[in-house]
């Protein structure tokens, strides 16, 4: 699938088909994050991959909207340094682009994704063994779409702010 | 170009040929970005394109890091919402998801690029005309590489850390 094809097309899935990911899909997914360009290219994440059923409903505890979580064939928890000092916005920032690396790359597979933010950071820490220092507020879920026809379904109109509304020219 | 491909291939371009971008591939590029999905699909964010060489010289000054803004084709200014508050990691994590969009986008056609960090907020915001709820913190220089044979070229070996040491399966 083209670059742009995968970027224009991709949208977020949350229901899954029961199987489990390909284990060189899921390797892929890991490695598009792991090559991602990062700040200082300090590469400032570990890639947690849950694939466990039971571990997976678990996880979907962690926030409001992380119920798509119980139902992935694979979740990838996303572990950086604390986010919450002054380097907070870069490693945000550096998380973000090897989250949409991840996205891109399970798409071109056929492998839809949701992202959860983590409302419950004590929870994910027990669940995921993190270390004081460490943080996790994303989870990705990961799974061939219930439906396949998404794959393949025309963007929505008024999905996305016009081109108008987003983008200037110069100045403000 | 295949998205395993761009992804997997892509690298940091900060010497530029001195042409302008075509009118099209720009806005490919911010399409790129726009496109991109967000918390809640929020989109907060404006991209402002810079194509004057004497703004792209006075826009290199806002980082120590930022110099090769002064030789790019394109700057794109990123701004969103105060990243400063609460809700700061979700806009800095959506954001690098649209740059990671545009960066590979770009890649797809020839085009390299180099993210620059923003340290000078004042001047910033006094360049772009920005008003005070607004922030600029990362722009991306882009650019057809002054070699282009940077496209095509191998990855070095040993630029990012391995598999076995960026993930683990199931808990830290």
């Amino acid at each position: 699938m083209d670059t742009w094809q995968a970027i224009n097309s991709v949208r977020v899935v949350r229901e899954f088909a029961d199987r489990p990911l390909e284990p060189d899909h899921l390797t892929r997914i890991v490695n598009a994050g792991r090559r991602t360009g990062s700040s200082k290219n300090e590469q400032r994440w570990v890639f947690i991959t849950v694939q466990g059923r039971d571990r997976l409903r678990e996880l979907a505890a962690v926030g409001r909207y992380a119920g798509h979580l119980a139902g992935a064939a694979a979740a990838v928890a996303l572990v950086t340094p604390d986010p919450n000092g002054p380097r907070g916005k870069s490693i945000m920032w550096d998380l973000g682009r090897a989250a949409q690396n991840m996205v891109l790359a399970a798409w071109e597979l056929g492998i839809g994704s949701a992202s959860a933010t983590v409302y419950d950071h004590e929870l994910v820490g027990k669940l995921l063994g993190l270390p004081g220092d460490q943080d996790c507020s994303f989870i990705l879920s990961f799974g061939y779409p219930a439906d396949p026809s998404v794959l393949t379904a025309p963007n929505r109109a008024g999905g996305r702010r016009s081109l108008a509304e987003v983008s200037r020219e110069d100045h403000w």
